[in-house]
């Protein structure tokens, strides 16, 4: 069915229970969505992802756009068809890592020049292209180019950004709409409301945009370096700019503890790299906090790893096994890992969302905190 | 139950349909046990190994007893508890890879030497140590430490290898007898016939061993370097000097086309590191012959891996999306790719298991030449 968004609960501590629906299924809100950076959530297959709960997943358009190029996964039928996801998929615009990853980056109102941290070719990235670019790749919500302004960043500079982040917002409107039928199923573009730690300039974006009356509303420029006071004060603020009736998505946040104080604020969506990162690294998240288990104090610990946990990794395989997979250097290790720690996050959203709709949100976030703080998982702690 | 084989059929052509039943469930023969170098089938998962048809797993006695140590694995419950796989586990006596990977190594009638290739740190490996050390990793089938002569190999040296390996194998024996029951399960211990390519070496070898008892006996020193030809031809000599009725490994082999000529001689048991190692490197095997996934000529490819293959990644993934991965360095490639390659090696067997039980061997093997043979997969080729 056609893009919608349903608000089914609002808690009374700011919470909300939702329902975005896509021609690729439905997504219950709060909800995370892992990040497959070239079309594969790092070492997890599909039904890895399906299994552990996943509804939606995150695709970056700028590694797609290098490799394999978005025609090739147009001509192969598009990225659910390409990495066998029948569920929903949420596009970045490129933009982020085009200003993390890449080089001689220039940007000017027309758009971003790059040169590719691949093989050094150049290329450029304007709001037209980067909408062209996600409708090739296939993905259900594609976000505009916006202007991500660092921390900490000047009044002039955050002004500047806002007014062309709103300038490509309207010109990525000119490419197709905010929703259009290609392929079989319907793409929805959000918009990216900038404007850094400034109440009036984040006022500014938001009302422009909400003008442009996009099907949902993302949060930018935070969790760029700034306090973590400073980045949920910044959300309590921006977050009621936007109109209840449309997801709101906070990108790249986060931490488990982020997570949820943005759902506290009202925030429908995450993203973030944080889960599979670490567990590649050796450190997952549990309900007790963070538990990096490469660490030699877990080579005879027979528990899982998270013993109030009831993922597949957790049920068959123990630290001591997991341990020794790191220090083996076993693919196997990465692979376990990331899939106990994206069935953390995913599982910490349905607990959320079941909150929620019971209205025991602040009574479920305090609960949260006395385990995840009080009981790190680290012994050496 | 405690260790059993049972001979079902014989085929015309040779080949043994049977089954080894262990306290850890049965395997029907002939079988094809994956290679779980590190207590770990490299990117698999046990639930991966269930799903794919693997019945007995091999673990390498070498890298377990330098990492994690043999004496952790039995703390923790064992090698099934360890790596979460309930079904039986064969270890080798660690004597190949002392070879293979280790330095400084000094060989005597006492035992071998060596260096870690870990560390550096000395160890010594005697017949009566690689017993207890396959006792403690937990495995169902544990191998004597036996002098494998590499190829080509003088008469005289291929004398003393049959020699010492007898002296050797007795030496096991006294450790605990050939069948031992230990951790609530029973533990058995087959015999290694060598001889390089003397058939009346190989004869003495055999009637040595045979004269021991062992409730089953595989065949060294054979894919040491030695043409094709040559393997075989020991091989239809050496199988008809042991037991009908116990169960004949062929050690360390090999391709399909090799595991299919082992069968149509007679052997029960097979393991290889090639259809892993060549996975992880992007070359699978198909029911049409190897295909190099990671070429360029896969880039469009919406074909499965293998057309004529109902495994999880060929009802799923394409060509393309294979060769993505692996291209852009992603860890999902190998793993999918080593999925796929069990599978077809699991498959192959269970195929064969059929054929002979209908008497239907010889049809079967020139059937599989014609698929095999004729239409490489590779376009390149």
């Amino acid at each position: 069915m056609p893009f919608a968004f349903t608000l089914l609960a609002s808690d009374p501590a700011g919470a909300r229970l939702g329902r975005i629906e896509t021609d690729h299924g439905a997504v219950e809100t709060p909800a995370f969505m892992p990040v497959g950076t070239q079309a594969t959530v790092k070492t997890l297959s599909a039904a890895d992802l399906e299994e552990a709960g996943a509804r939606m997943v995150l695709a970056n358009t700028y590694h797609l756009y290098l490799r394999p190029g978005e025609k090739l996964i147009d001509e192969l039928g598009g990225i659910h068809r390409f990495m066998a996801w029948p569920r929903p998929v949420l596009t970045d615009s490129g933009g982020y890592q085009v200003l993390s990853l890449a080089e001689l980056r220039r940007v000017s109102d027309d758009g971003v020049e790059f040169k590719s941290h691949l093989d050094g070719s150049m290329h450029s990235l304007t709001p037209e292209k980067a909408v062209s670019v996600q409708l090739d790749i296939g993905s259900d919500i594609a976000m505009v180019l916006d202007e991500c302004t660092s921390w900490p960043c000047g009044r002039a500079e955050a002004e500047r950004a806002v007014a062309r982040t709103t300038r490509w917002a309207r010109r990525s409107l000119d490419v197709c709409g905010p929703r259009v039928r290609r392929g079989g199923y319907e793409r929805v573009l959000f918009g990216i409301v900038q404007g850094s730690v400034y109440p009036d300039l984040r006022e500014r974006s938001a009302a422009a945009l909400v003008s442009c009356d996009f099907p949902g509303y993302a949060i930018g420029g935070l969790s760029v370096g700034e306090p973590k006071r400073e980045t949920f004060d910044v959300l309590a603020r921006t977050a009621p700019l936007l109109p209840a009736e449309k997801p709101r998505y906070l990108m790249g946040v986060g931490l488990p503890e982020d997570i949820v104080e943005g759902v506290a604020r009202g925030i429908d969506l995450f993203d973030c790299v944080l889960p599979t990162r670490n567990a590649r690294n050796g450190a997952v998240f549990t309900s007790a906090g963070k538990l990096v288990v490469r660490n030699a104090a877990y080579a005879r610990d027979e528990r899982p790893l998270d013993p109030r946990c009831d993922c597949a990794v957790c049920r068959a395989y123990s630290r001591a096994y997991l341990r020794h997979l790191f220090n083996a250097g076993e693919m196997l290790g990465p692979r376990l890992a990331t899939y106990h720690s994206v069935y953390f996050y995913l599982h910490l959203l349905s607990d959320m969302r079941q909150a929620i709709g019971e209205g025991r949100f602040a009574e479920w976030r305090r609960a949260f905190y006395e385990s995840y703080r009080a009981n790190d998982a680290q012994p050496d702690r």
